[in-house]
């Protein structure tokens, strides 16, 4: 059965987005750089956050099915974009990443041979992953207040 | 020219993720039904998060080259997905969201037809919405501590 997942998000600037999920809420913005007041981590930051949190829950559910233990996940998450699209420049590049490098460093018992079979099972299994990896349809609907 | 964003993480429990990008920390976890203590918003929350920062950047940049008045954006965005892949239960369907509806309002001087192709300009140059939208590759290194 499916679940479903929502949140609401209000502009509060140009930049800068109060999105509340459940009793969270989280302030999206951008830096000075990028016409912000860098009062949050900025969208595409925010996207890497939810890849890291995501590798963490589906890496220790597998490492647990798996009967290997894990003590630690560490990872350094980065990407590159051309900012030339979304600021309507240029439509040569895309707009988004090109690409995700996540470089994770795990403290387990596990060998190497056992550790790389958990990892293509993560990356396999990770809602996150899968939705940045794969496409997924977006559908905007827009009404005036 | 291209422009890196980059976050660090580190697993706090096995569904307790805390992400630092620049000065910001977020955290990131799972609510009780999906065996979590519920100290922050979780993964596919946070992409939800991501998309809707990045369509009020967007959203208002496009307005300004097109000379329209946002007075404010308001979103309700959700999406379903089917558990069963990542918990190890079923291949049958994928992993992340099948598909992430986002319903907006916009109070803005602008008519309908405008805003229409405002819309359109936004969904291409998003960042966010390209790297769910389409493909994006995720490579994932690993090593032992």
């Amino acid at each position: 059965m499916d679940i479903s997942f929502s949140v609401t998000a209000s502009s509060e600037s140009p930049t800068r987005t109060v999105v509340k999920a459940r009793n969270f809420e989280m302030i999206v913005d951008e830096p000075p750089s990028l016409g912000g007041d860098d009062k949050g981590a900025n969208p595409v930051e925010y996207v890497l956050a939810a890849l890291a949190g995501c590798l963490n829950v589906v890496g220790n559910l597998v490492a647990k099915e798996m009967g290997i233990k894990i003590d630690s996940i560490q990872m350094d998450i980065s990407g590159d974009l051309n900012p030339a699209k979304f600021q309507g420049k240029s439509d040569a590049e895309r707009a988004g990443y090109k690409k995700i490098r996540v470089a994770m460093k795990v403290k387990s018992d596990a060998g190497e041979e056992t550790l790389v079979k958990w990892k293509k099972a993560v990356e396999a299994r990770c809602p996150v992953s899968d939705n940045i990896a794969n496409p997924t349809p977006v559908e905007i609907t827009l009404s005036k207040m």
